[in-house]
């Protein structure tokens, strides 16, 4: 979206509290395009990636004390672990600016408003969001102005939520580059769990079995992954710390997945079993089928 | 490898059974680089795919009936499904010339030996085979040149086999690109089992498991594909009787290590329900651990 010299910036001041592949994605973006928010300023919870976002130049001012960062912010961004927002929020609550908005980046939403709503303060907007967007990097040297284009960001905001607030979010987003869409937190919890949750749950644990195989054939996982695993991989090498936090609060959602996902393997290992050859050819079928659907959707 | 114009190619005529995507790209390989086979003969189990592999040009000649197509020819590789092996051998054993190769490129290496071994006649080799490598289209236009460059092959000899066929198939294999490696048959199947077909059966049920959803909910997963769900698809999108065949014939291992994985979920299942905070991080850390040490291995 061209901006003329010179216009009003999206937001004056945006504090982003923690700064790894996204918040250091989006200080980026946001140092670049001086339409998006006039004062960019960093907080994160180690003084070493303070001192890292400085070397890098990705932000105009950083603080520690994440008090300090929100004071006078018109946007402030949670871009830590979701398992670290409780305290984040209490930290930052009575420093909070009267009309900001407070969002978020996190991968479930009915935690973060279960854990950040009950203490935002009277007068700041509440905008819960989540980019559909990652790389298996993590930490401030891996963020990029190109992550978010063309990705989605699904917005959750809690019933009553001011619309102009909203839909400065959603600006925000657009500005990124996103796709934006309005989502139920329960709705966004359930479909996450099948697309993004259950699928790296499944990748950590083959990543596990294989690697409790003894001797040789434990090698020869890594000299023939290519056949398949290297796939399961790639999304197994995530950040650990993020995706504990991701399945400890989401745990209904990815629990019922889960379940029925093992229901469906274990049907499939009794027609294995049984030499059921048409059970396993439907099976396949149906992969293909819905991989041919995603071509069409453009989204493969 | 530099062959002198003229000079004796490794095989006289190679027959391959079988014209997919594996058999295809031998075919063409062999077509364009007339130091491997001096004569091309394709045979497939419908007329209508021996039409196209004329339209492609991809053979010298197509047979319909395989026990012509093998007839005076020094090697011999099935291509097709494993499932079709024993019949094909059957068809094939009266015809199969003296001093002849018999190989083959199935994901199964202990189920050919058992289909294929005792048909094959005195006086004809026996080198099981199996290229890793494929993508996840089939059928003779599927086939490309480079489809085994800087990919493993793996050799499954029976005991006893003639040295110097061994080392000819080898040397088939080196000259498609390949990098080759000898292996005991039931180690094959238990290595390829993780690597590649659990891989491939949690891809398929994972599938099915969210074309199960709801309503809105199903609609929404390929919407929002892109976030680790897309990744499983792709390896979901093989062909159907191939991989039927593949479980089929490689039960024992391949349930062995679908079972040892789900035990590893359910331990995992059990650490969400319960926020074991430290089971699941260090179950991250793992899936991180390999994907480091498959980078090492330049495999990644």
């Amino acid at each position: 979206m061209a901006e003329s010299q010179g216009a009003e910036p999206l937001f004056r001041r945006l504090a982003l509290l923690g700064i790894g592949l996204i918040g250091s994605s989006v200080a980026r973006i946001a140092m670049q395009n001086r339409a998006i928010a006039g004062e960019v300023v960093a907080s994160a919870r180690t003084q070493a990636t303070l001192d890292r976002v400085r070397e890098l130049g990705i932000a105009d001012r950083v603080e520690l004390d994440p008090a300090r960062a929100v004071e006078g912010a018109d946007c402030v961004m949670l871009c830590a672990p979701v398992g670290a927002y409780a305290a984040l929020a209490e930290a930052i609550a009575p420093h909070l600016a009267p009309g900001a908005i407070l969002t978020d980046v996190g991968s479930t939403k009915q935690s973060v408003i279960r854990d950040v709503g009950p203490l935002v303060p009277g007068g700041v907007h509440f905008v819960p969001a989540h980019p559909l967007a990652g790389t298996e990097y993590s930490g401030p040297d891996s963020g990029f102005v190109t992550l978010f284009q063309n990705r989605w960001c699904l917005l959750t905001p809690p019933p009553g939520t001011d619309a102009d607030a909203v839909e400065r979010i959603a600006e925000l987003w657009r500005r990124f580059g996103s796709m934006v869409e309005v989502m139920e937190p329960s709705h966004h919890d359930r479909v996450l769990a099948i697309v993004s949750h259950l699928p790296h749950l499944l990748a950590f644990t083959i990543c596990g079995t294989a690697d409790d195989l003894e001797g040789e054939s434990r090698q020869q996982v890594l000299q023939f992954a290519a056949s398949g695993f290297r796939d399961f991989t790639r999304i197994a090498a995530s950040d650990p710390v993020m995706w504990r936090d991701v399945f400890l609060n989401n745990r209904e959602a990815l629990l019922e997945m889960l379940a029925r996902f093992t229901e469906d393997a274990q049907a499939m290992a009794r027609a294995v079993r049984w030499g059921d050859a048409a059970y396993i050819e439907e099976s396949v079928q149906r992969g293909r089928r819905i991989r041919r659907s995603l071509i069409e959707m453009k989204q493969a």
